[in-house]
């Protein structure tokens, strides 16, 4: 009974139908197939503005490009301590912006708050002896499972902006925030001020597609070559452009969303005083302590221990494609412990 | 009728079948899933040797990447003119290595020979003030549809060998290459003396993948991190080696290969002496001129202008779900011209 | 009366005779003149063991050159918080690196101790998604003012070789920590397994003059290349040896250390209890808060703030060419808060 | 007797005098002292427009430091094939600008014509697929001892700018240049239309200085932040400073610049029909072969090879401290061939 990630899930039957679907006929590469091209159509109807979209085959690279529209050499990314661009992706912004920095911003619950983000930027003058700060980079749903309100967002853009940052929303679990937070998917991206997202399709039930929706599309040129460059614009775009239209166009994204928040739920509820945050999208975080960090897995249960082994601390995920049958297991588990 | 490339075919319908086999039950991410794991094994079988494989998505990264293992930022590239890597792919090898030059050759049909790799090596003295010469970059079959013999690829790697330098053969079109000279695939790889391959699978019937080989297995190490930190880790690898294992193992490589090869060679015969290079896999290149281009434009076949419009010159490609009635089409109006 | 910084002082007369003494005849440009070709003699002999040494023109050169010998683009380099290649250099090391990281260390007195360093490293556990811990900067003095003894650098240089990292040694203030330990230059550098160090001389009456020594003298060639590909080998390389040369040979950098060492203790023994560090080389770090600070600069002292305005913390320097006067007044004006 | 490089020089007197008068007080560091701050104006005055102006320590630098606020990482520098950037930095415009390339343009005697510039733009088409044009890197003297006359380089720069390219001048031997055209410093530079020129006067009399000079000033954040993430923000800038003032304002620029013009002349006369370039500068190129080149050594006189030691092509440059008899006799020995 794996809990380990939403990366472990299938594609959805929608997934490999629009994959069938597009595969029809020679169609020209590197996105000037008809799928492509209607992309841009598609997520500006989703975001209710006009946006600029771009296929990509992962996170990192959604997350990396998108960095370094906006960060040179000697920018520094402010960024949640547990961000995955931290931890998660080896270095990635570093590498696609030629040595920005991170810094490194510690708040409860993975959610950065505006007091913590002015103290930051106040905390050290900027002179030309120190890096530049250039990006703000929000995750949304949280890497610890909670999602920021829109006025939250709203407070956080505006000050970045006010201080000449631009703002970056690494939505690898999107859905799961828009869902939790049952608004429009504007509301938590350039109706707060986000200026580039990254939009996950992956972990919530697409093979392997994430788009690059830019709010500002003053910077979409920029971010074309920087693709290009490094590798990732892909030849038969058509099939990852296909999984996003259906993925957004077929409701797909809600309905997994959904259904994987309502689980989480269920098993958050089941861990009592073990919860660690609290349960607004996908991702439970449990203080098990070893003994029954054992007993689970003795269970049959896998799941990631978090931070490191030592601290008894554990993260359990759930797939869109995750039994529901697991799911009551974990949850009387839990109970019983 | 389009001739565009061979990244406008649609995917082989062993390729969606292998997704649909692949997309059972939740599976660990990022490489450790079942067909992953297969894949150094299959790929061993293929070649021959024991290697190691890795999926990628792009031909660009598979390059850059590979490319980034032998070179460090004050190193050089030494390539036929018409590499992809130095023509296509903006810059890719410059941003993986942090500032590696490419040093372009000049040779017919798109072939490095020995004695211009020799000239260019002893052409400058190397020093401090100097790039380094580090790797050599051999495309298999060539940019102009060539494909090198086991023994001049013998007689390269030896020479760059002796000088320090290490070898990448570009192998977008490899099945190509291997189908023309109907030769084992390690004739024209490591027994050849290549130490690291991008062996592609897209432009022969995949939807999108491209495997990086190893025959040094000491870059490995220092391959896998890169791969992460460029974006190019795919989370549900699962979907990109289940494509490469039915590439190989159905043998769809070898009959996709010798069908557009086969409808190549027709092509070529049917153009007389505006062929400008030998058909050696599945691209045939044509001396047009202003007026001929325009009749065939006009007849309803996409073809692209090479190096430039006013150059007359064009490049026709085939690829595996061309209709053979377009190419039968073709070959009768170049018979008109 | 300035306190600003050793970067303020002038060069001592000793360096203009030697720039004098140098500048006779045509003499081989980069790093092939006599001086140059004699500095890893003076230097071996001046560490007691066989170096390999490298004229360079700033000391962020010097710390960044090394560092990106001992770490890929996807490592990461542990320092203390208060290092000068984290605060200070402009994400120098993230450049030269062409990504790498900084991973800030927490600790009493700008000294990272055995147990912080252990921790940081046991905190996260590496893998492919992580940057690769590769290097431990250390400064000596640090950027607090105080040294570590060479025990406590033993200690250190053990632990992160166990852990395989390498060890860089920012020693812009090395004079001023040898002459406050009173010990052997080996002693706190190869003996206790330091690999590579940044060995400064402009802060320390030099005009303009840093070194790179090489105990690890494999990385040499690696850094030759880098060196010079960042613009850093100097064309008239005799100029800045000649320094170096004169700085060790003629007892500048002891005489000069001890002198602005005993006036900043001087300082320090003023200062009471709004000292916040031990005082331990050139530099006095002043709890002062907003009248006290106000107070000292209308009565013509300058000095820097520390961290922020705000924090009412300050930072004095002494200049090897500092009136003796100057830092008796201020001692007085101390004495008088 | 060497002729091996102007790198062999001494630093002139005034130059020392310079340092000598500049080694007084405290002064801030970071380029905010006295000298530092002048500059601008001095060059102002010189160029007779209102420019920015930055002293760094290597010619390697200057130019890559100026390309790299022109040339993203996708960039394309278009130079001459002889280019100092393209064979003596090591790649230094490559790292500097995280991977730009240098497509390297063939023309008779160093110097790129127009045709040639536009030929090049022509020659391919530019797609996101390509590395993009976006800078024309001139050098002014060439790296083959002529001179581009002003007509010549406003047509070159009207051209780049046209294109949407700026445009850079190595000017490590701009003193030379301007002295044979016998010019204003502007017609060669701003009037032109340059938009960044490194001015060099390390090899005409400097121990080691050259200036950035910016007459397109919305280059210059950039270019600070860059320059300190290099490492080549000099701590002490007075120095440096010192020495660009006096060399500007002491005439020793003119002074040295028409005595090794004059000297280079002489022996460009005598060589007679071995000499492969006008001389415009203080560099002379012979066609020695072999047997004249040994004649030449063994009668005790040093130079280099040029290109590769079997090419019989020699370089000779004279120096600002050149013996006047060495070059008698080198004209002498020249004769007697």
């Amino acid at each position: 009974m794996r809990f380990l990630s939403d990366n472990t899930g299938t594609a959805a039957p929608e997934m490999l139908a629009a994959l069938t679907e597009a595969n029809q006929g020679l169609a020209p590469a590197y996105g000037s197939d008809p799928w492509t091209r209607r992309l841009d159509d598609c997520l500006s109807a989703y975001f209710g503005a006009q946006v600029r979209a771009f296929p990509v085959a992962t996170g990192t690279a959604a997350n990396s490009l998108s960095l370094a529209t906006l960060t040179p050499s000697y920018g520094v990314i402010l960024a949640h301590e547990e961000a995955h661009i931290a931890n998660d992706e080896c270095g990635a912004p570093g590498f696609f912006t030629g040595g920005a920095q991170i810094a490194l911003l510690q708040s409860p619950d993975g959610k950065i708050t505006s007091r913590v983000l002015a103290e930051a930027l106040d905390a050290q003058p900027v002179s030309v002896h120190t890096t530049q700060p250039t990006a703000l980079a929000l995750s949304q749903a949280t890497e610890l499972g909670t999602s920021y309100r829109p006025d939250e967002l709203t407070s956080l853009c505006k000050l970045a902006h006010e201080r000449g940052l631009k703002v970056h929303m690494d939505g690898a679990r999107f859905a799961n925030a828009a869902a939790f937070l049952n608004c429009h998917p504007g509301d938590i991206t350039w109706r707060a001020g986000v200026d580039v997202l990254s939009f996950g399709a992956t972990k919530n039930g697409a093979l392997t597609a994430e788009a690059v929706v830019f709010f500002d599309t003053n910077l979409v040129r920029d971010f074309e070559l920087r693709r290009k460059q490094s590798g990732h614009l892909l030849s038969k775009s058509r099939y990852f452009s296909a999984q996003l239209l259906a993925y957004v166009e077929s409701g797909l994204w809600l309905r997994n969303a959904r259904k994987t928040n309502t689980l989480a739920q269920k098993i958050g509820r089941a861990a009592g005083d073990m919860l660690m945050h609290p349960v607004e999208a996908n991702e439970i975080f449990l203080a098990l302590g070893q003994e029954r960090k054992q007993a689970l897995r003795k269970s049959g249960f896998e799941f990631y221990d978090w931070n490191s082994a030592a601290s008894g601390q554990t993260r359990f995920v759930v797939s869109w494609d995750q039994r529901e049958e697991d799911v009551g297991a974990l949850c009387e588990a839990l109970g019983r412990l």
